[in-house]
């Protein structure tokens, strides 16, 4: 299938600014960028009055979470946990985080995601959506202590049905939740079992005041120091977070060539607080950007992220350059896809076909001074004209191409009755 | 006109939650809420599968900023001001202002506002914008006592000749642009002329570090007690911004029921910081939001503003139960109607029919566990289904019913690229 996606303003392969430019896919990869001129298009698909990039990387979620949205807002983290998180779980089957796993894939396919990272259970079964969806994920099954060491032999199952699956569309990493629910050996263990198969590594670190001083009882270091003295810290690992990590941590992290996966909506709603990413750039950390569960957010909109970590910064720090447009505009796009090894990293030939397009239709897109500026400062999901995943259409124009999302809504709305309750 | 809203889940009269309920208007008002039952309506609009309440108040706006929207980001404030935004303002006649406006109105419009608060210039002309569009606004022009007294004069004639126009949808306030602006000569006068016709104050205050430290520096106080010593603040004061206030500034704003305007976003995205909003509710003062100007947020969406007021407290004070979500919802809506003094305090009988119907059709706003949750934490501008204002459908599924907004986008894409280069 060849296509041509003709008459947009297409961000140039520095991701520095947009240009007139048709872009041809060939195999679920870009073929040509240029006028398109002697591509010969089984379709054309006519972008007119939109902006065409690289998709978003949602590089920290829980799927199955989109179920409970908006059924835990405005409390403590313990009540929050407590009363509303692990009861509603408790009740949650296997199909039913499937069914919430499609209105995810949805949401996502409609916001212009293109790829994701998952963390949470009933892994093997939801992963379905994600087939059908035609979006990529990176997905793991949460590895703690508590429930014994199978879930390392859960894992390494998971890795062996699913990796790789979809024409490469499904990657399987490891996912040893966090350092206060992992003990030494079972991180040892994820660790060499991800090495083995040179998978990556994703955990949740520093994210609470709490959780990061009770670590320092424990072991006398931080998150940070206490994952690199179990050699946990390397390019394929995944970092979420990071609210509370310091100065060495930071140090840390850049020499390793770990990635921080920043999820500010979710830091700010939990009461968590902010993390220091403006000094992560600064030592040359990859910062990719993710929105977390719906539980937490309450919603997986990565112009919302986008926009948080373009200004939240900036007024933290009293700064206004601080993590300027272009470069929140990495981190939801090209730096995620750096740190999963899946996906656009720029509009140029031979990357993934991974692409959204964004509508000028709307007033709060107009004037067009400066395109970047009003993708990243004044979009929404709204504006999403287009998702292309792996070369192939999603979503065009307010139709889903591979789900049923009237069937999806109704199913996710009945569950909630009985789960979210 | 007699028109049956029917099919939504409608905000209670608490605004605490939503219930099945239809609402019935008639000349401007609520009529009825209830089943609807024996209500001759001329008029019945299907609002099914929506949310119906009270329209955004957009407390804090520069109308014809719109303009500038994407040509003056990521850069320190003076440097901001003089290489971008003056220069820009200096190439702006009368008419490309009244064309800004339009495009903000419809943006304002299809975004879920019925009222606003606007302080520029060349207001005499753009007005017209205002009349037209069906929203409702108060609108002052800034008064500087750099530009000489006559300011004050040009006040007191837009008053004259706008103030309660168009059915009493626009209110004319009086403007003096902040402290550092404005001397203790025209602060006086402005203050006398707004008692003598119980009119609105609105004035900028302790924006940023140095305007507060300056303020302190020039009079030995801080701008709101050297507000207070000249006898400004009443409850017909609107203090826009506020983020360096101190306790003492927060508890004189409380006992003189002076209202604030926050406007998260923009402060952020300029690096002023982040204003003490838990501790001025706590204090019982009433605070509206607002988006601030196009040129510094980029857009004048309060949905975004909604949902940062509900959120960065939270992680700002570590704090997971600060502002909670029907705090907010009223900070955007009910509290900017009780500062401006028009608009629609709850969804009630007798109150100003200016209401907003949000769409539950798209993946983020399912499951619907708790629709006001959603509203505050999922819900973008792309959600709105209706808007009306004085009783009058503005916007209805996409069509703009008072505005031709492909001749108003034409238009100021035309006009940007003479002034904003």
């Amino acid at each position: 299938m060849k296509i041509l996606l003709k008459g947009a303003l297409t961000l140039n392969a520095e991701g520095s600014s947009f240009v007139r430019a048709n872009v041809a896919v060939e195999n679920g990869k870009i073929a040509l960028v240029g006028d398109g001129a002697g591509f010969e298009a089984d379709e054309v698909i006519s972008l007119d009055n939109c902006l065409l990039m690289p998709a978003f990387v949602n590089a920290h979620t829980h799927l199955p979470m989109t179920l409970f949205r908006g059924a835990a807002d405005d409390m403590p983290l313990l009540t929050w946990l407590e009363t509303r998180i692990w009861p509603m779980e408790d009740k949650l089957s296997a199909k039913d985080a499937l069914i919430a796993a499609r209105l995810a894939c949805a949401e996502m396919i409609r916001s212009g995601v293109s790829a994701f990272n998952d963390m949470y259970f009933f892994t093997d079964t939801f992963i379905e959506a994600v087939c059908e969806s035609g979006l990529r994920g990176a997905l793991c099954r949460a590895i703690t202590s508590g429930d014994g060491d199978f879930r390392v032999d859960e894992a390494i199952a998971l890795y062996d049905r699913w990796h790789g699956a979809e024409n490469g569309r499904i990657a399987i990493s490891f996912g040893p939740h966090a350092e206060y629910t992992c003990s030494k050996e079972t991180l040892l263990r994820t660790r060499d079992e991800a090495n083995k198969r040179d998978a990556l590594l994703h955990i949740h670190c520093s994210e609470s005041q709490e959780e990061h001083a009770q670590c320092i009882e424990r072991h006398a270091k931080t998150p940070v120091a206490w994952f690199e003295e179990l050699g946990l810290l390397s390019e394929r690992t995944l970092l979420a977070h990071c609210v509370q990590v310091t100065d060495d941590d930071i140090a840390l992290i850049a020499a390793r060539g770990a990635n921080v996966l920043h999820n500010p909506q979710s830091n700010l709603k939990l009461g968590s607080g902010i993390a220091p990413v403006p000094k992560m750039l600064k030592a040359g950390v990859n910062v990719a950007l993710g929105t977390d569960g719906a539980a937490s957010n309450n919603n997986l909109d990565m112009f919302e992220e986008m926009r948080l970590a373009a200004t939240l910064h900036k007024g933290f720090m009293r700064d206004p350059v601080a993590v300027p447009a272009d470069t929140a505009l990495k981190m939801a796009s090209a730096n995620g896809a750096k740190a999963l090894r899946m996906g656009c990293k720029a509009i140029a030939e031979s990357e993934a076909a991974d692409l959204v397009a964004i509508s000028l239709e709307h007033p709060h897109m107009n004037p067009v001074n400066d395109a970047l500026k009003n993708v990243v400062y004044s979009a929404g999901m709204g504006d999403v004209a287009m998702n292309m995943t792996d070369g192939k259409v999603l979503y065009y124009k307010g139709e889903y191409k591979t789900l049923d999302i009237e069937k999806i809504k109704f199913e996710a709305n009945e569950i909630a009755k009985r789960v979210c309750v």
